[in-house]
């Protein structure tokens, strides 16, 4: 059974919304807080009267990550809900037409041999935390929703880890960006 | 925008059905007729009161397929439409968690390297045009839908493709799949 995520922006929620950044086009409306809940089924999404955005995406298999790398991924990632993790990062994101229509032999090869997408992450492991949703499928505005949670400490080096991919080639795909801060 | 499916099988549609085989696991409700309609938005499907089921995919980008066979696949491919293809076929089918626990590299060797699925599908074209739809992060029983369409006097040709398919190594991960014939 698929798990989905919903993301959504409000009055409540677990997480205080420091930030958003419009990284590549347009924003999302400002809010207080952000929940993220997970939900077994696609249209299970919890009640968002008033909420000033949602965003949906699914758990899925991995698109690109060779046996080594998911070895490697499994051996030094965290589980999400570390009581030092007290800072959030949303980061909704879509790609260009161009990009879906590559080949996946031609995606893989951007995305990792010449932009390292899935190494630069590892480095940053255990420390940021990381889980991906898929929306594209879904019929969603955003083709991912990537969320971290680390540590107040690793402020900084989560800049730098997005700094490096978004001077990837990779990046020259992205139509659309946000980073989305939040705090517990 | 994602281009959604129904097949839905009842009073009403294009197809009549012909039989409906069991392959692995179990079979689907008989019914007259199939309609299999494509739509914009996922939750845009057709009425389907008194149907007797509802499957329902997207359209989606290659998961495996790389840049020359997508080129050789395009070349040979033809519409679907064909006034000559009065003959379809339906395959829904399910595979294991064991398969979508595999890392990407392994799937597409077992689906390849070892199965040759593309390069099989690939002999009979022309002749047995294919559209494959994705379920499984839809949350639908069904992670793939493919639909074929070819002239009465390729059934043969078919059967032949479907056999090579199933004595491959990719077919231990199935673990549920049925096949209607159906014809107008």
């Amino acid at each position: 059974m698929a798990t989905y995520v919903s993301f959504t922006a409000g009055a409540g929620g677990e997480w205080r919304i420091e930030r958003l950044n419009a990284v590549r086009g347009e924003s999302l409306a400002p809010a207080p807080r952000l929940a993220r809940v997970e939900h077994d089924g696609e249209h299970a999404a919890p009640a968002n009267g008033g909420a000033a955005w949602t965003l949906r995406g699914v758990r899925s298999y991995d698109r690109y990550t060779t046996a080594a790398e998911k070895a490697q991924l499994a051996s030094l990632s965290p589980d999400l809900g570390r009581a030092s993790a007290t800072v959030g990062v949303l980061i909704p994101l879509a790609k260009s037409p161009a990009w879906w229509a590559l080949a996946a032999d031609e995606r893989r090869a951007i995305l990792e041999d010449r932009s390292r997408h899935i190494a630069t992450g590892a480095a940053y492991l255990p420390a940021i935390a990381r889980r991906l949703y898929h929306g594209r499928d879904l019929g969603e505005p955003w083709d991912f929703l990537t969320w971290f949670e680390l540590a107040d400490a690793d402020r900084d080096a989560f800049a730098e880890l997005v700094a490096r991919l978004r001077a990837s080639e990779e990046w020259q795909y992205v139509t659309r960006e946000v980073e989305i801060w939040v705090a517990r």
